[in-house]
């Protein structure tokens, strides 16, 4: 395909937001299935085909839709997937390539609609920091056109259908990303997300499940799907972000009033090795990159704000450095491309050291 | 006392020599008793009282002596005596302290009398860089004058008589302190030193017997002091020093034409680290000063000189820092002091990163 994959993430990553100095991006995800084929894991190619035609047809003639951009999954390479799983524009299962899965992203790059992930549909809105209820409003509002021009599968006894019975009901899975080196520092990470299952949330890393709790991000997502309304849910997810919001803020108000010089030697030691390193894999990137945060907010950093900051944890990952950086093909030349990328970046900052 | 101590490792810390990107120091020493008194570990206070005394006469009076600047070791605080081992000034036997240890140091520091130590006289000659010859020749010459104005214990059977029968002949010890860091970087230390022992040559750290390699450093001198002249060990040890800076100059060319990436990284990394920790201990400090020699050798640092790296190997030890930052007195607070002085120290290189 002629489209160059690595356009795609640049406008909503370019974004701030409200909270974004704990709160990296809200998402609000819809599952769902088409009455006229089987769901995908039981479909023949055929059904596939069908389903893909079906929302082709309708995002190219809906006014609301038209705008929306269309990738062929299945003809991009599995290089340009890894870059658009990591870029947290398609799911590990898109990731997987195939025939007739077509990704669709709006001009704004906040609205993605996956077709023949999973399920039939998977459709999401993402958008910089706390922002689930605008988030929730969108791709509702997208939901009611898809749901108005083709026929659902739909239970009035259990809700939409999905393929997983975890995503029967409202089909919706609410996710918060958060960053939180202050509690990783303090080691009070877990004390402040214990109280996550029992209100039916679950808390993930920044790749999903199993995913490694990679630079101190946390995903936080309701569990549950079914029994509850779609407000509900994202109440129970908002009250919980608040609260972990407060004691990251307070741990971080913590470590600067009683450990202000182990913390700023943190801070400065991670800038010293992203801003002379000539070899750096991802895993220590991502390590580096997360108390940058709280230098940020001491003001150390004063051209690098925070949501540039979290695009970082995306660019330095494998695919992304290897993409930008052309030929490289091993691990080695890629820790090479991802050092000269940090120091680039780093070394334009007007850092108060 | 009066004295401040800090100020007497001023000038010979300040030398540059030959060799000097590898070859950090030469030293001559020599041991020798007199025959007026048991030696130190049998002689009461009164025979070391006299010791002292003959010694402080003569040093007095004798024209080419009077310049010597007298320390009284027994006055000097723990801290203080610290400070002179730390800085290759007294041997550890002398920072024990005691009643009638006396030490001279000459106007230029490049000589040293300790008067009762292990034996009732330890003279030592130590010049920058590789002068094994004129540290001897020097050295030589103040033995001459104290022995044809003493009586010192000689056998014409051994020759000199010391404490310990390992100094028994000439008494005494030539050494030469190397720093490997390309070796050391290759894994070749071992290797290449590995002549040392059948030469009556032995390789010991940075502070003498039982230290630590501390940051890539090796100290190499004679074993043997009997049935040999000075010259002789003199230019065994020679031989054996020019071996050594053939395979380190060598290892630090294989360094930059087959991994220069690597070790590009491994000296920036440690530049970037001491120009930006907040906390940093004496292990961490010797470490990441270590590399820095190569960083000098390519020229990345063009205000930092080799031997001036050198002084701050002494520079980072625990008295130094805690005399040059005056009130601390805990071992973390010292931590903060040392990052501080490393950073104001590296802050003003002129580094090409």
């Amino acid at each position: 395909m002629d489209m160059d994959v690595t356009k795609l993430t640049e406008k909503w990553a370019l974004a701030a937001g409200p909270e974004n100095h704990i709160v990296v991006t809200s998402r609000v995800r819809l599952a769902r299935n088409l009455a006229m084929a089987p769901f995908p894991p039981r479909a023949e190619k055929e059904g596939l085909r069908r389903v893909a035609e079906a929302v082709d047809t309708l995002i190219g003639k809906h006014p609301e839709l038209r705008g929306f951009m269309r990738v062929d999954v299945g003809a991009l390479s599995p290089l340009e997937r890894a870059f658009l799983k990591e870029g947290y524009i398609i799911s590990p299962e898109m990731e997987l390539g195939g025939e007739h899965r077509v990704l669709y992203l709006d001009q704004l790059r906040h609205c993605v609609i996956m077709i023949n992930e999973e399920d039939h549909l998977r459709m999401y809105c993402l958008r910089a920091g706390l922002q689930t209820d605008p988030s929730l409003e969108e791709i509702s509002r997208i939901d009611g056109i898809f749901g108005r021009a083709l026929n659902y599968a739909f239970s009035d006894k259990y809700g939409y259908l999905t393929t997983c019975p975890s995503n029967v009901g409202t089909g919706m899975r609410a996710s918060v990303m958060l960053h939180l080196p202050g509690l990783a520092m303090t080691r009070q990470v877990e004390e402040a997300l214990k109280a996550a299952p029992p209100s039916g949330l679950t808390v993930r890393g920044y790749y999903g499940e199993n995913s490694e709790f990679l630079g101190d991000f946390y995903q936080i997502s309701n569990e549950v799907t079914l029994g509850r309304t779609e407000g509900e849910i994202v109440t129970v997810l908002q009250g919980m972000i608040r609260q972990v919001i407060e004691r990251e803020t307070a741990a971080r108000k913590h470590l600067f009033q009683r450990k202000q010089t182990y913390v700023e030697d943190v801070i400065w030691r991670a800038y010293g090795a992203l801003t002379h390193a000539r070899i750096m894999n991802s895993t220590e990137a991502c390590k580096l990159l997360s108390p940058m945060r709280l230098g940020i907010e001491r003001g150390y950093f004063s051209t690098l704000s925070h949501h540039e900051l979290s695009q970082l944890i995306v660019a330095v990952q494998p695919a992304h450095i290897q993409l930008s950086a052309g030929s490289q093909t091993g691990a080695e030349e890629r820790d090479v491309a991802r050092a000269q990328f940090l120091r680039s970046k780093f070394s334009r900052l007007d850092a108060n050291n």
